[in-house]
């Protein structure tokens, strides 16, 4: 037996680990400090209460041999579908229900993707980036290459014609930067990976940040995107699914690559792979994901990620009045800054990530993410997130402007 | 973009569409006949009172910022994990809940866990088969080899030590033959494994219907088998969770393999698998899952089995009566039954399994799996399934003994 020697070339993965470990140590040696957390990525806010009640019910139903639902094996149930076919409508996408694949969550989905792929294609991804990307291609053993985001191209890399790609990964809105691609860029993504024959990974966990503005929500508004990339949605941002495990992945019916002269549908290979190595998700679970696109749900969650939004503000505006770089806090529930420097003779973003972490915890007792544990291109940077108490994100802001000033 | 072509080499999985197309054909032109179908291997019990009740108030905990519970992304909640660890305890078997992962299902794991094993591992896999052993194999590009199920083994084919296999797959009691190894058996495998330095992936979603009796219900009761074995086991047979989806995958603590001179633990491979392609399951589904381990609630679950194999008893008496070879039914709710053929010189089994569908639907207008389905020698063979209600049992068993007596 002969184990997967790819997974040894994974880097350990300690960045929330020493978070963590920092914190305590701080935390046992000031016991009267009360620490405000924005570094983690998870969600705050109660789920919905329709979402609630469409779970209970369909727990009862579960309960009667009349209403008892067993195995659904294929892509998932058609009334989760076609809502979700309603919601990508109002976005200007028409979709075929078969198109769409109920999954327990965009990251089970990106990674697990990769199965239908060969080894020897190339990923391009972007730096500084969501692990899961970068580390579902070392355990197969692929090339990677990274294009960097910094302040110049605001964190939102466009492609380098010399660079052939196979596999491309983008996430907008962005984690970790909360920037977002407008149409024109995405547009441009489009165009490289048709010429490239390659297929975008379009993470777009984070979409419902975008809705509203003039942004791109979901690649298929770009003409053409339905020849080349495949989406990644779930309900953990915008509906608080996060404990609760529901998201959807798009395979367009025009998705195809030639395999020994032959057009094959990427959507078959998909739908081969799940219906083999996943039995879907809860019943119960996609009734609450269902209850989302009602009238009164969909008013419930919106609630929700307008108070998430109001607290990016918060974290945004302290930033501004500090004249401290940053992206993101508009369309995303994360802050990305350039970290501050005071020491004589030294740049923003001079300082590394983990310094400013240590400072910014033993001074303002406010716990941010390193931008170096999101790649290369991250250090000298720093992410906050939005999700929390407004009281918590109120009291933080102050802090952090109270301590900045005065380094 | 090249896609991975093992997935072409995969054979089209025909056999239960197939088995509608047929059903529909019949009754479209027999739209009187009452068709009962014992040919799913789903379960018809609604969910125990206790497991939906704990799972309402899991989904109510879910409305409350206080209550609320978000990402949860390594093997589980400790309250499921410990409840499965007191069940293993009353088999014999001590665990640490370190060895315990919460999974969605057995399937799912028994497909992934292929991940962490390179593609040149030799993967045995016995014939006739849960079709998803051969097609996660065939998607990765390893080479298979089969091991015979017969009548004159039992369908509990034991290793030829000639052959040597990395990967090895065992399924007891058995999908789809319902035969169960006893402890020599298994010590055998375990011993054959430890030998060649090979890991058993033993399947043990249909544990519980071996509870009670002197057989092994799990692979740790055979000691060794912590240094070699890997366990499935699910909620979906043991307590009607198909449509609910919650399972478990033991990887002892002492599983290690080495990779360049050094010791690996295969527990840690798993973990980091995990975290980065999976992101567990539902806050309410583990609530529901821990409930099974309540007194109530495995008292509730218990009857649903106990109706099941009061089910399977009623078959096996038919068949009895009609003197065809059969094996399970007893510690399975499925029955193996060697087909019965009325031609002039023909013996038992010479039947093709497909005909006897045909004879059995269209003179019984009961539909149950051919063999064939599952393997080369699943051919002369068939499954019926004990998942259903008392009623349509008690007609199909009357059925078939009426019309195979007079064919």
């Amino acid at each position: 037996m002969i184990l997967n020697k790819n997974y040894l070339n994974l880097q350990d993965s300690y960045l929330f680990v020493t978070i963590e470990q920092k914190v305590s140590a701080f935390q046992r040696t000031h016991p009267d400090a009360r620490i405000i957390r924005l570094g983690i990525g998870d969600v705050t806010r109660p789920l919905a209460p329709a979402v609630v009640e469409a779970m209970k019910n369909a727990a009862a139903e579960m309960s009667a041999a009349k209403t008892f639902r067993g195995y659904r094996s294929d892509r998932g149930y058609e009334f989760l579908r076609e809502a979700i076919g309603g919601y990508y409508a109002a976005k200007g996408v028409a979709l075929d229900i078969s198109e769409i694949f109920i999954s327990d969550g965009a990251k089970s989905d990106a990674g697990n993707i990769l199965d239908i792929f060969a080894a020897e294609n190339r990923a391009l991804i972007p730096d500084p980036v969501y692990p899961v990307y970068v580390d579902t291609n070392v355990m197969a053993g692929r090339d990677i290459f990274y294009l960097s985001g910094n302040e110049s191209n605001g964190f939102l890399p466009l492609p380098d014609a010399s660079q052939k790609a196979d596999i491309i990964y983008l996430c907008s809105p962005n984690n970790p930067t909360g920037a977002v691609y407008d149409r024109a860029q995405l547009k441009n993504w489009v165009d490289y990976a048709r010429e490239n024959d390659a297929i975008i990974l379009f993470d777009a966990a984070y979409e419902i940040f975008a809705g509203g503005a003039n942004l791109p929500s979901s690649i298929y508004q770009i003409p053409g995107a339905e020849e080349c990339a495949i989406e990644f949605c779930s309900f953990s941002k915008t509906a608080g699914f996060t404990g609760v495990r529901c998201g959807y992945t798009i395979v367009p019916l025009k998705l195809k690559r030639k395999v020994d002269g032959a057009d094959i549908a990427v959507n078959d290979l998909w739908l081969r792979r799940q219906t083999t190595k996943f039995n879907g998700v809860s019943y119960i679970t996609q009734r609450g994901a269902e209850a989302v696109f009602s009238q009164e749900g969909f008013r419930q969650v919106q609630e929700n990620i307008a108070y998430y939004q109001e607290n990016a503000k918060i974290i945004a505006a302290a930033l501004t009045d500090l004249n401290i770089w940053f992206t993101g806090g508009e369309h995303s529930p994360y802050v990305w800054l350039k970290c501050p420097d005071d020491r004589p003779d030294k740049c923003p973003g001079d300082r590394s990530s983990w310094d400013f972490f240590d400072r910014l915890l033993t001074t303002a007792h406010v716990v941010g993410t390193p931008g170096a544990g999101f790649g290369a291109s991250g250090e000298g940077y720093f992410r906050l997130s939005a999700f929390g108490e407004r009281d918590d994100m109120i009291e933080a802001a102050r802090r952090i402007k109270e301590n900045i000033n005065i380094w």
